[in-house]
This record gives C-alpha cells, sequence and structure tokens, in this order.
C-alpha cells in the first residue's frame, strides 16, 4: 500500500521494525499518533527516547534500573551471598513475582547460541566470575542457573558451571518444573517457585 | 507486573496506549528499544513526533501531506471536477489502490455519531459544502459520497447530500458491492473498484 507522505511512510517503517508489528498495524498505530494533541505523542517520543539515554544497566546484576545500581542490588535485606543467573529482565520479573527468591541477580543478556551468532563474550559471563572470584560487591557463596531449559540454556548452563568450578562456589540449578522447552517468562508462578524451592546441585 | 525502572514504565505505559497493544506486547517492544542502538531509538522517537511536527493536511481535501497541498490536489492530470467523499485517510488510500478513480478527494475525518459524541462540526462538512459553492480551488461537477456502508455513514451521507442539494450539485454514492457493515478500508480491491465504477445518483 503506497502512503500518502514520506513523514508518514518512515514512522510506519520504523513501528513496523517493532517485534511482531506488522506494515498495517504500524499504519494503524501512525494514524492513531496523527489524531493525538502534539504533547502526547511529544511524551511517548521523549519516553521511548529515555530508554537509551537515561536507563541504566545496574554495574552489579546489568539488569535495567534508573540508578547505577539497581534497588535488589541497593538492598540490605536480601541475602547477598545467593545470586541467581538469568537470561534476560523479564525473567528477573518473573522470579520477582514468585516472592519465593530473596537473594541477587545476574542478567546474562541472552544465552550462547552459535546459530544466532551470539558468543560467550556478548554476554555477562565474565562479569560473573570475576563477580564470584573477586567477593566485589559480595562474597557469593552459591549461584542459581536460572536459564530457560531450552538446548541453548542447557549449553550456556555447562559452560558457566566449568567456569565456576575452579572457585569453588556452591552451583545449583533450578528443579525441573518448569516444562522443557517453555520460556522462563511465561511460565505460571507455583512452578516457578517450586523450582527454586527445589534447586538441586549442578551435574 | 511490577517493572524494575520508572523509565521503563512509563515507555510501556505510553506504548500500551497505542491502538490494541497491551501490557505485555508494550514491554516487549519497549525491552527490544532498550537492546537497539540509540541512534535507531532516536530515528523512531523522531519519526512519531515528526507526524505532529512536520505533518500537514491539504489545505484542500484535508488528507495527509508532507506538503500543504496534497500531490492529488496539486496534479493536474486529476480530474478536477469530481470530488470522492471519504471518512478517513485509509479510505483515500483504498480507493487509490483500486486505480479506478482518477478523481480528487475530501476527508471528513469521521462520520456522525451522536454516541461516540462525533457531530457536524467536528468533521470537515462545512469545507466540503463551502468549496463545492465557491468552486475553489475548482468548480465541483460531482461529489461521490464514498463512506461506509453502517448507519453513520448513512446518516452522514444524508446530511451531506441534504446541504448539497441547494448548490445543484450533482451527488452520487458507491454502488453496494462493498458488502454492508465492512469498513471500506478492508473491502478487497474489485469490489471496491466495481463500486466506484457503478456509483449511483444518491436518493
Amino acid at each position: 500500500m503506497e502512503l500518502p507522505s514520506k513523514i508518514l511512510q518512515e514512522a510506519v517503517d520504523q513501528l513496523a521494525a517493532l517485534p511482531g508489528v506488522g506494515k498495517r498495524s504500524a499504519l494503524r498505530y501512525a494514524l492513531h499518533l496523527v489524531g493525538q494533541e502534539e504533547a502526547g505523542v511529544r511524551d511517548l517520543s521523549e519516553a521511548l527516547l529515555r530508554l537509551k539515554t537515561d536507563l541504566h544497566h545496574c554495574r552489579h546484576c546489568h539488569n535495567i534500573s534508573d540508578t547505577e545500581i539497581c534497588p535488589i542490588c541497593a538492598s540490605q535485606k536480601r541475602q547477598r551471598g545467593i545470586v541467581c543467573v538469568v537470561e534476560n529482565v523479564q525473567d528477573v520479573m518473573a522470579v520477582e513475582n514468585t516472592q519465593q527468591y530473596r537473594g541477587l541477580y545476574h542478567v546474562l543478556g541472552g544465552v550462547i547460541s552459535p546459530i544466532d551468532g551470539i558468543s560467550p563474550s556478548d554476554l555477562e559471563i565474565a562479569s560473573l566470575v570475576e563477580r564470584v572470584r573477586s567477593g566485589v560487591p559480595d562474597a557469593v557463596e552459591e549461584v542459581i542457573l536460572a536459564l530457560p531449559t531450552t538446548m541453548e540454556g542447557d549449553t550456556t548452563n555447562y559452560y558457566i558451571n566449568k567456569l565456576l568450578q575452579p572457585t569453588g562456589v556452591k552451583v545449583t540449578t533450578l528443579a525441573r518444573g518448569v516444562a522443557v522447552g517453555d520460556s522462563l517468562e511465561y511460565a505460571d508462578e507455583i512452578t516457578l517457585g517450586r523450582s527454586i524451592a527445589h534447586r538441586i546441585p549442578f551435574e
């Protein structure tokens, strides 16, 4: 469909680059915005830009944060010797929602996936090993590997465990209550909570 | 789901205000943007804002345009005495796609709908009557009412026809090839093209 305006076309192209958004949806969003007040569109525009300009990644756990160190890493009420390793920000939210975990996190930013060109150096794996080795910000007693139960997740578990062995830290993994092949983000809270309660030593 | 950041929350809230976008999709879009380069997000942000700051509505037909007068209204190759009245910008694109229409347009910006609080004064109806009466930019010989075949569309047809009667202009409406209750935007091109070819005098 040919659009009557390059400005509209540009906005539609940009919106259609969002995951799961097609040209027709993008056009609907753009024309909706055309019908809004300028102040409202400016708010949206600025809110999106702030995701890049103002948002921090926590210096310790690499979770998204408004501050240099996220509220979880800054809290003295958490069990600071336990670090739960997750794939992404959504997984932190999923585990937090179970209200069964009081330790800290480490967000890898993905899992090892040669087919997608994601190698260990693209992930926060070196920083995890350094965090365990140096004991900064806190001495780590246990690392819980809470990656998705997919081939990529298992590969990443195996890789991290091998790197952590020399440090002598206790490495555990989630109980397989989460169905194999499912994403952590969509698991129900009871299953995910049980997986944390029944975590098992990594073999 | 509680988000770890107010900046993220604000972006999610703004995205969830788009039509048909829920909180979970909005979160997916926002986290996708967090993972993009700043330049890319800035392009998106600016493209959306330009929809309000740089986009014009054509002075004659009120279609979206990059210029004060849209390419269709500016073209001397169109049949300048025929004006097709449509509900919105999508409908202009739909009619253009049939490649069966060579006249001009008039975009109402909606149809009369008391239940949604849309009265004739919210629409470009007065400007249509003035356009026919004054013959600016061109003398109008025929007005084609191409509004959706819904109760609101029919009401608007009736209202416009009544206002145009004193001018003596020929008023036609689309042949009812478009299924009643369907939106013009989603009609297939053959049906919509046939509706234009077989337009009938308005009674």
